[in-house]
């Protein structure tokens, strides 16, 4: 793992910053492919709508890229990007004239198995909700509790990914991917106005599948409708989409769209 | 301000630690009166409750409190226990087997007027609501998003707290305190099943009043109800209890209760 605190190798974090503190910040996960940071501007673009919701006054994107692409020294790997609103006196109140953390972590290229993009995976339920905030739905801020709680209900054996519904039984997404379910010949993923994290490749999907002449259908999804689902794709920055091969113990049929995608997604 | 970092003075933070990278973590605030921790052992079986519901091995309890009475070299000051899940591999899933980091910063007292004792505080409202989510209900935890969101609306001078509702409309606390409302002669304190941190002062005043043959009543808490309240206080580790002297543009009597309490608290 190498390290970059505000551009200085290696160091290390003022325990009084906000983003320990409070979880006071953002971040972004980026898939570097070809020693490329894959969707780059559209990874800065969420964070500077994370920024203008949270208030948070962003270092240069010309910095924050620059450091981003020194850190690209590898043909493939995981670049994290995380922006605090830096330190500040005891207290929730953020200062007037914040100077912002920024970190960038590179890690080593996770590995999956093949079959899980060629036969798909399996697909569960978990009991932790998310709660409902529309201040804070959509972004990718560091407050993720929620996500670790449901993480730590499985073992790896059972599944490979597990569903999160809201408080009002709502389905919003995985712990860490988002959802869309072939409802009706339909393309569908849940809106994410409440709760939920709007990801750089769910966003590449709904193109794509809109450039084909399917547009995705964004509504809320009660946790019923899933039933009548005859597919599902998982999506993230790092993995593309991952089929679907059971959903909470029902067997289900390959959907050749979640392919066609990945093929179009490895020619970025 | 003064800091340990598992017990070595002056440390930074890895920034991978999950406290960071997630907030996956607790802490708590103490006050330090005449040179003891007040209600320590009230901090630290809310910090055991807290790591119960994580699911996050706690150090040893005399290890905590002998690193916090070692920061106690003043007469007055803040303490602030963090305890984190400790770093892990990238991703939601916590380790099989964490290394919690505990982090202790000392803080100067702050300074409040005398008045907010004596005369009371304004109390105002605020847009930003808490989310419900019963998992992450009642303890101290590491996300503290939707606070400082609601801390920044407003500026000094215009009030001193601001309350805060649930998605329902539920009064739950200020930003940084709990809330008791004098209603048809009887404290009343929200319950903190769904949202809000159960305060140690809140904890207090509910004993002390009970001892005064009053007990509070703990229920759900509408918004309208308040407009039927008498009295309003506001309580927090470090303040003790605050009376209101005027909520939402509306001129309150003190109530003497309050002034009890902060009685019986000095004594302590």
């Amino acid at each position: 793992m190498r390290v970059l605190v505000n551009g200085r190798e290696g160091e290390r974090l003022d325990p009084s910053d906000r983003g320990l503190q409070y979880g006071d910040g953002l971040f972004e996960t980026i898939a570097v492919q070809s020693g490329q940071p894959r969707f780059l501007e559209w990874h800065l673009e969420r964070l500077a709508e994370g920024a203008l919701r949270l208030g948070l006054p962003l270092p240069p994107r010309t910095l924050l890229r620059a450091e981003i692409l020194a850190m690209c020294t590898e043909d493939r790997r995981v670049i994290k990007l995380i922006v605090t609103r830096g330190g500040s006196a005891r207290g929730y109140r953020p200062p007037g004239h914040p100077e912002p953390t920024r970190i960038v972590v590179a890690w080593p290229w996770p590995t999956w198995p093949q079959a899980f993009w060629s036969e798909g995976v399996r697909l569960g339920c978990c009991h932790t909700r998310l709660g409902r905030n529309p201040a804070l739905a959509g972004i990718k801020h560091l407050n993720r509790l929620e996500q670790v709680l449901a993480r730590a209900e499985w073992d790896d054996g059972y599944m490979e990914e597990g569903l999160m519904q809201d408080e009002l039984g709502h389905v919003i997404s995985g712990t860490q991917s988002n959802l869309f379910a072939k409802i009706a010949g339909r393309w569908v993923t849940p809106s994410l106005d409440q709760c939920g994290v709007a990801g750089i490749m769910r966003r590449a999907f709904r193109a794509w599948s809109a450039d084909q002449g399917d547009p995705v259908i964004e509504r809320p999804l009660p946790a019923a409708a899933l039933a009548e689902a005859s597919a599902f794709a998982l999506t993230n920055a790092l993995i593309g989409a991952w089929p679907v091969r059971e959903f909470a113990g029902r067997g289900l049929a390959l959907d050749q769209t979640v392919a066609q995608f990945n093929a179009w997604l490895a020619r970025q």
